[in-house]
């Protein structure tokens, strides 16, 4: 079975918005084990959608789309579906009921405009929408299935359990299975090499088609091994010992075996240890405490962070001694290990992780190399450690990179032998 | 003139990585009046690439590749590309010198793995990759182009504009211009309605077709006028007319008219101003620091932040007294409000924005409803200003929206007549 998905969108051709739900949607397909063949990106035009669904519907069984639902005139895909399967588009008391209630609970008129979100054509079946106005809609054809669904991304994802239920019941997916491991401190084409023998023996294997994915993120490599087809039982046996096989290979660079990331890593260690954790950051303005406390539950191992942008609030707010900053810079080893140190104390925890760099493009004035960081880990119980990087790119890029190599040598020091 | 953008990576199908190749590509050929109709995404698959590549050419004048160029062996794009234009895989000096030259400098062996990435089609000019080891290649069959980048980001990055000029050189594209603002305040039904009989005047136009693009983003929408087809100069003029009549037509909502985002328009505000500002973040965990501290130059306005992610680090760090945290609980409008006031004095900065909510999923024992917030600004001549809201929704869609109202009050402040 294969599905394939359209998103509909301006926005999305002219690069004004990041495609997040397909990679939101593909996930949740794939986890429950329907494999996508296809992703298509098309704008709000009526001849393009129909299109494009018809390509889809012509290779796949069933075709997931999002988007062009809005009651604003550049919206087309309602009118495009209910064409294309032969409808008519009639009010719906239940979606009419709960649109002008979400307006009468923000204390807006419920206008024509609003209003036209209630009418459905009669030819499908709805997906309430509890969060928004537009529902979600599926037509059948020809034993094929074709699921539209708003592009707001919160209203799609509050709804795609109930699309891939529809999916699952409609069909009998073929298995497939992904395990996924996080390795760091080795390059692609190393890893590669490493593995030679291992990618030999899957390709060996008859019980269900494997294969091994590489996928590069700011210094750190996500190895995916997939496979599809066969029993479920069966398949999934053998994957577990092919994947714990390969984690046993490479098993001086394995960081996470639960397709986890760095931060949730830490999280998982820290709350275990009943241990806890803050930030002293410049170069990365605040992003490592953002990426920490993107996770449920970081209150109980995450305290607090100080971004220390200007020299000013590294000696006023972290203690950075004035001697340091003058004789070294703000861009050393001594300032970051101070930060880490210093906020390790006001914060009062077990860990800080401290950074500061020159992101560029502007020099600071001294003969720093743009790109230069350095990285501090400060433990209540041990040395600090320092390591310096130069990174030599954009600026979302350098945060990026640093913040991953500063996770990274937080995690390396969790996972070292305490003293 | 047509672009067609196909993404190859297994990593995208299943959702692993969000595609953020194609909005910057995208985005990259727009900005040079180049239009692409459509987007693919498939696997690293011989066939599969064979066919998009097929269907694209079909369709349009030029395909732009991204992924499927590195060394391991799921990567099998060049390989497709290279016998569907028949060419023959020849070592190419020039590449072979850097490959090497990037592994001499890390110190590592150049291996015959890595030897790989300098064979290359015979039938297709190089695009150099300054920062990788996979060069860019260039096709050209039946007056189209077919030009193929690596899928890492910042190469790809660093390679987009010798390919937009390959393909600008190449056809001579029609006029496309598009014009966005950022509004705020109002929702997109309503805006929709006020905005009738502009639309309306828009489809009369005859020096080119204009079209109005609604795009909501947490909390904000984006307003994109797009004109398309006609003299550049002229369909440029009238542009700028229908645009500035749009503005003034909706002026009480409008944020930028640049194109740019809601912290880019803060800082060049506090820039002009010669003015600073600092974040007291307790839900936000740093994010609206990581906003601000993303662009280029904002240690000219921006001096630091405190993330007060517990109790304690409100207390102890930003002396929120103790009393206000037991009378009226962390998520409160008085905790916003001296987080703000006091972390202004701390970071001595002239204005502070501050946030403390509840994200959830879980409650901290009060009765306080989760998905509530409250966002204070304090600012050094003038009053502290509170507002609450209530976000219901996954904890990486609170973050953005708390960060975007907050960054909306502190641009409302900023725009507020001087007392």
């Amino acid at each position: 079975m294969n599905v394939e998905i359209i998103n509909i969108g301006d926005e999305l051709l002219i690069g004004q918005v990041v495609n997040t739900n397909c990679s939101y949607m593909s996930k949740a397909l794939n986890n429950a084990g329907i494999d996508v063949g296809y992703i298509t990106v098309v704008g709000d035009n009526y001849k393009a959608i129909e299109q494009a669904v018809t390509a889809a519907l012509h290779r796949a069984d069933a075709v997931l789309i999002t988007g062009g639902l809005g009651p604003t005139k550049d919206d087309v895909t309602k009118n495009c579906l209910n064409s294309m399967f032969g409808g008519r588009l009639t009010e719906n008391k239940e979606v009419s009921l709960h649109v002008e209630k979400i307006f009468l609970a923000r204390n807006l008129p419920y206008t024509a405009t609003n209003r036209s979100q209630a009418m459905v054509p009669d030819c499908c079946r709805i997906i309430f929408n509890p969060t928004g106005t537009a529902p979600g809609m599926i037509f059948h054809k020809d034993g094929k299935l074709v699921i539209s669904l708003p592009g707001v991304p919160f209203e799609m994802e509050t709804m795609m359990p109930k699309a891939v239920e529809t999916i699952l019941n409609h069909f009998k997916p073929q298995t497939v299975i992904h395990r996924t491991l996080l390795v760091s401190g080795i390059g692609e084409s190393f890893l590669s090499d490493r593995l030679e023998e291992f990618e030999k023996k899957l390709s060996r294997q008859n019980v269900a088609a494997f294969s091994l994915a590489y996928l590069p993120d700011a210094g750190m490599i996500k190895l995916r091994l997939t496979a599809k087809g066969g029993d479920r039982e069966q398949v999934s046996k053998k994957t577990d010992e092919l994947f714990d096989e390969l984690a046993e290979e490479i098993k001086q660079f394995v960081v996470s075996k639960d397709d986890k990331n760095l931060a949730q890593m830490i999280g998982q260690r820290l709350k275990a240890a009943g241990k806890t954790v803050c930030t002293a950051e410049s170069c990365t303005g605040g992003n490592i405490a953002h990426l920490i406390t993107l996770n449920d539950g970081a209150s109980a191992y995450f305290k607090g962070s100080c971004v220390a942008y200007s020299n000013e609030i590294k000696h006023n707010v972290l203690k950075v001694k004035e001697q340091t900053l003058k004789e070294f810079h703000a861009v050393s080893r001594q300032v970051a290990a101070e930060m880490a140190e210093n906020a390790l104390k006001i914060f009062d925890t077990d860990y800080c992780i401290a950074t500061t760099g020159l992101a560029g493009p502007d020099s600071d004035g001294t003969d720093t190399e743009i790109g230069t960081v350095y990285i501090a880990v400060a433990a209540k119980d041990g040395k600090t450690t320092v390591i310096k990087n130069c990174y030599k790119t954009v600026r979302s890029n350098f945060i990026d990179r640093t913040s991953n190599a500063a996770l990274f040598e937080m995690w390396k020091k969790l996972s070292a032998p305490q003293p």
